[in-house]
């Protein structure tokens, strides 16, 4: 490792004589570089105290939070632009544009203050985010000062809007799931290329074996008698999208001809379409894991420049002094609790030495990122308060009862049965009664389970499944009242509320999951990735909203929406004489439009489900033109094939890390720490909501815990494990502790620009 | 490894005394061994002279041969019974179908034979194939003693007939294939019932919601009345197949309604459906990985048995004699060319000390596997008959221009060209001369390249693309002079020929894969996997044949084809009433029938394609019952969301093994020593034609390659790779070589009962 010694020297940026007090700015810098390892933010800023000051006001949630809103804000005004769900005059939308716009040109000015000016100009980001600040304007008073005179133009800026969401440093997942796209590209371009030309021979045949056969569909059109359209069926078939009705007239002429479609729908169907799938996973990977790696060093990085910069010399080594770390941790995590923060001294200063060595700083920062939870145990209120009636031998059945399997599996029944009931017809008075019978008895198992259970461990700020459990039980009761107060009353009736009552009526179902172990591990599973999956959402978002636009401008009133009530011809073919006869007007698809946001959203994501894709790009192209089916094969290529892909390989590989890795490195060392303390619970005592008999035994007569009396710690970060962070411990692990990583040219080199391109703390401390 | 020591002895069946001849039957049986080791089978055999002797019959090409013959006249079988393509009277299927059974029989006997009684009687495979036997014997006599007195019965054994492909042992990929479907079952069933509840809840959701609504759907008929009906809707929604029909009628209704089901194809299409790829891909590749395990350490211990039998002791250690040697490898690779097999013993015998040491020898079976092709390069013919011609100044120019990356290039423009005027109508008499002008510009393309390079070389066992190409033009050849002929004689007219000539001339374009390397590496890659796809084929036969039984025995004559110019009422509704007005009828399938096999095998691959199954499934339930929807959701259970995705796994696995390993640890020894050797010549080398230089070069002066001068070796097998040997390589590069694996009891614990349960001859040297 060449770097290796450069940082590790005494040339911090400010080097601190031994024993000297810490200056403030110099607090500062070591905890924003800490603050940055444990986010894995890697902005890089300037290290004068001016800079580092306006670093963490740039920082602040607020801000964050502001450059949020107005992301929306600037989003959302496509649904009041024309054509529009709730229209609003021109004036209105261009001032709240303009004001979006003002507010990200100053967090970018704000940015360029934090950051040095090589770095900012060098970045693709900002120069993204300023071009399409500038479009932005220019198309504003193209279109304002062409309305004026009466001339209609294009809102084409409107489609660069997700610049901006994607473009900011805050939406780092979107921008990394996009580089996957861009790094897959290249090879996927060459499977593409074979299996278009795969395609057009195929169509070339399709054209000579049926063309001049004047064979006829079942729609009664010519069949296969033009290479444009032969291509765009055959392209409909990958996507099996019109098999097998592209395939009957040829297979009615002869059946042989089917061995045709059978060999293209193998070849082009399954084999290519799971080499596309193939290559964008490999690809996937290989990035995700060269992203992780660089991201690990870079955190390495940042940490050892924190203990250059507090670093005082003990005997023969370097380390960190208890006051100045306790400091740090302070400044990083205002809000941590005291019991928390004395946990993760023990754990850093392992000898109670008074200092903190270098190997152990260095952990500080994925320490940080575990959540502990400190749970104040007690006994039960009621033991307190009457303990003879609590511990009287009823109390005790009723107890043993409650805790008893075959109590979960008697509830499980009654909601089966409660299952039915709501099947059937609830005009049924009796089924009615019924119902307020099913909610008294789980209103009653909750009662039993509150009795049973310590409130405060029950309702533990971790147990997912009886805060899912509880709630679901309070929607149902508060539906149930709701809807009889309703039909009570018969005077308000939205049909909306009515809806969400029913529906949360039928949730309560959901509780069978709990009482299947198997239902739970996969559902846990689930919900761990599901952050990672909102990633997805906003990659979607991005794409749909740029296609939405595009579609709105192209297609916007050419079909219309008529009540389905209406017979009229007009409203049988959408309002568009063009659709007559067409699979898309015989399919009733007159809904399925491009007249506003939330259609066009529709709209699409009935593209990205592929069935009857077809149909949707003929009805259009019939209204328009037949180039309009470039749109949606564009579509289908871009969400379909790439994004539905990646989606894919992402949860595969997310589900082979959760088998994988069932406990990572410094989570495993951070609880043997817990336990050796005598603090630690295991998850499944607490959920017994009897842990104190099993800690007080450890508890006593150990000096070390003295000091964290009356705090119990439980590692609650199951449920917060991304793939990332696996991935990242997984490589971390593999780092050795005196490894200082590469340097940042070296880092660099992992793969293409990644990070930003220089970090002058890197060089200073060079 | 407590067996590791059991083996190793002295304990083999006939320990020899050393240098005492080799007797025949010891040979004979080191050779089964060794044999067995090469291919990887697993039967365990008697080792009695006479058992062996057997077992060598056993293995014969002409008994497996015959084996498959028989068990491809039996299932052909369903092709002559009614329903039948060409039907057949009861006797002769019936005569036809007990010989098969007997063969069957004799094969079970001779297998017997072989294998010791305890091994036989606990295999399950042949109680499988003796149940079989029996249940289709008692099936005959029923139906014929039946049909006899004019009672109509089900030949229900016929859905049986599969067995037989499955169970003998020959059919071991097909079998692990059925393993990996076993293995994944119960991890997949919990994500299943999850998946099913999933459904449930959102059904009862959408008959509360959407029932009492009166809503109808395009059709006309009611929307959501019924929860049966709603589930098999929604379950029809999770295969895409009727999105967006099923949405819109409650989509008109209330735009609010889409998220209901944007959110049930969310979560039931993408995410469960992901779920179970990732379920079955992360199986697939942990039992394979364990069978694979398995298999190399089984190959260990059979080639520690044949090395038991063959040693010596020479000196401190055991060895094999190069005479012995020799002989074993005559014995188990008859056709061997000398060349070869000194190299080979080159290889093993690396000192040249006269015999083989055990870690060598051990290696024997992994040599044997790979494919050395000798090549006697020689001059270019011409130049030997006419040097000064060939070596001519324009002579040398014209090889000179073969050679150079344009030829390449023009002769891809031209097939572009080419493909264009194929598109036009060949009416034209222009176009039609300009076809002659083709074909003469390919046949001198390649009358060039064999004066450029050596025509032997060039066309050499594997330069696959040369054959590739040069078959291609001489199909095209073929394909324009037999279109020109019929077209000419305007007598002979059969549409089957005149199709396969058009097909053959357009897939001459197919030669522009050639010339760009990127699609020559996807083409070979999916080549070489090809073997194992398959493997898949023969899966999805034997599942499809026992569904098209069954569709054919419940199914049969309920809809009829006319012919499509037939537009009388009848016609119109396949010839049931029971079909009117439906989308079966309306779009035209009723060819999509079980009349005969072949249709069958259709009808469920449209169903394996998805599109449209639903209308399929309504079609045939009209018809008979609306119990037969079972037949279809289970078809798509077991060939969708199981076959098809282990499909998709095996072809991930197979990319990525083939990405990562580029060669494996046994090939590059024996590349190195033929490259030591001087015998060897690059790839690359041979497709220019040249090499004799180079090697002539390396070759002078080399003492050992004196007997084996004149031979050139080249390793072929990089078209033989399949994901098994790749997988069982790189495990096997794992194993120490003095490793002599665990017991055979420890082998059979990795995973349950895979191989056969007990191998004697392991026992006999325990």
């Amino acid at each position: 490792m060449p770097g290796a010694g450069r940082a590790a020297g005494v040339h911090g940026p400010r080097p601190q004589p031994p024993g000297e007090p810490l200056a403030q700015e110099d607090l500062l810098l070591a905890a924003a570089y800490v603050s940055d390892a444990q986010y894995n933010r890697n902005v890089p800023f300037e290290t004068s105290p001016q800079a580092i000051r306006l670093y963490y006001f740039y920082n602040h949630w607020t801000m964050q939070a502001a450059t949020y809103f107005f992301i929306c804000v600037d989003l959302s005004l496509a649904m009041f632009e024309e054509p529009a769900l709730f229209p609003l005059p021109f004036v209105a939308t261009s001032i709240a544009e303009v004001l979006c716009l003002t507010a990200f040109f100053g967090r970018l000015v704000h940015f360029a203050k934090v950051t040095p000016q090589m770095v900012f100009w060098k970045d693709t980001k900002n120069i993204c985010i300023m071009v399409t600040i500038v479009l932005t304007l220019v198309d504003l008073i193209l279109y304002g000062s062409l309305g004026a005179v009466n001339i209609r133009s294009v809102r084409w800026s409107r489609a660069l809007r997700p610049v901006f969401l994607i473009n900011f440093p805050e939406s780092r997942q979107i921008r990394r799931a996009f580089r996957s796209i861009r790094n897959t590209l290249p090879d996927i371009l060459y499977v593409f290329l074979l299996f278009t030309f795969s395609m057009l021979v195929f169509s070339l045949m399709a054209l000579k074996l049926f063309g001049d056969r004047g064979l006829k569909t079942a729609e009664g059109s010519p069949y296969f008698e033009n290479i444009l359209e032969v291509a765009f069926e055959l392209y409909v078939l990958v996507t099996t999208a019109n098999s097998p009705d592209v395939m009957m007239p040829a297979y009615d002429f002869n059946w042989w001809y089917s061995l045709y479609f059978i060999t293209y729908i193998i070849i082009n169907t399954y084999i290519f379409m799971s080499v596309f799938l193939a290559v964008v996973y490999n690809n996937y990977r290989k990035h995700l894991k060269n992203e992780i790696r660089k991201l690990a060093y870079l955190k390495r990085r940042k940490m050892i420049e924190a203990f250059n910069i507090l670093k005082v010399k003990v005997g023969p080594e370097f380390v960190v002094g208890e006051a100045r770390w306790r400091r740090l941790v302070r400044t990083v995590a205002p809000d941590m609790s005291h019991g928390h923060l004395e946990l993760l001294l023990r754990i850093s200063d392992e000898g109670q030495t008074g200092h903190v060595d270098k190997m152990n700083f260095l952990r500080l920062a994925d320490l940080l990122n575990i959540q502990v939870v400190t749970i104040n145990i007690k006994r039960h209120p009621l033991e307190a308060w009457v303990p003879r009636l609590y511990q009287s031998s009823a109390s005790l059945l009723v107890q043993k009862v409650v805790r008893h399997r075959i109590f979960v599996w008697v509830f499980d029944v009654i909601i089966l049965v409660n299952a039915i009931f709501i099947a059937l017809d609830e005009k049924n008075p009796f089924i009615s009664y019924a119902e307020w019978l099913f909610l008294s008895l789980y209103v009653i198992e909750i009662l039993l389970k509150l009795y049973t259970y310590e409130p405060r461990a029950y309702f533990g700020r971790k147990q997912f499944w009886n805060w899912f459990d509880t709630l679901i039980i309070i929607a149902a009761l508060v539906a149930t009242v709701a809807n009889a107060t309703i039909q009570s009353a018969r005077k308000y009736n939205s049909q909306q509320i009515l809806d969400i009552v029913l529906i949360l009526r039928i949730l309560r179902l959901l509780r069978v999951i709990i009482s299947v172990q198997r239902f739970r591990v996969i559902v846990t599973t689930l919900i761990n990735i599901g952050p990672t999956m909102l990633t997805f959402g906003g990659l979607v978002f991005v794409v749909y909203y740029a296609f939405a636009i595009v579609g709105m401008e192209v297609f916007h009133g050419k079909v219309q929406f008529f009540d389905p009530n209406f017979t009229t011809p007009d409203a049988l073919v959408c309002g568009n004489p063009a659709l007559k006869g067409s699979a898309f007007s015989r399919g009733r698809y007159c809904k399925n439009n491009f007249n506003d946001l939330a259609s066009s959203f529709v709209v699409l994501m009935e593209l990205t489900v592929v069935n009857q894709w077809h149909v949707l790009a003929d009805g259009f192209a019939l209204v328009t033109h037949q180039a309009a089916k470039l749109y949606f094969i564009l579509f289908h290529i871009v969400v379909v094939i790439l994004i539905v892909n990646i989606f894919i390989a992402f949860i595969l590989e997310a589900f082979f890390v959760a088998y994988s890795l069932e406990k990572s490195e410094v989570e495993t060392a951070i609880e043997k720490k817990i336990q050796e303390l005598g603090v630690g619970i295991q998850e499944e005592e607490v959920q017994d909501g009897k842990p104190t008999d099993h800690v007080d035994a450890k508890d006593a007569g150990d000096n070390k815990t003295k000091a964290l009396e009356g705090l119990y710690c439980r590692i609650a970060s199951k449920k917060y494990r991304t793939v990332d962070t696996l991935l990242q411990r997984m490589f971390e692990s593999e780092i050795a502790p005196e490894d200082e990583g590469p340097s940042l040219d070296e880092i660099l080199n992992f793969s293409p620009s990644d990070i930003y391109p220089k970090n002058p703390n890197f060089e200073n401390s060079a």
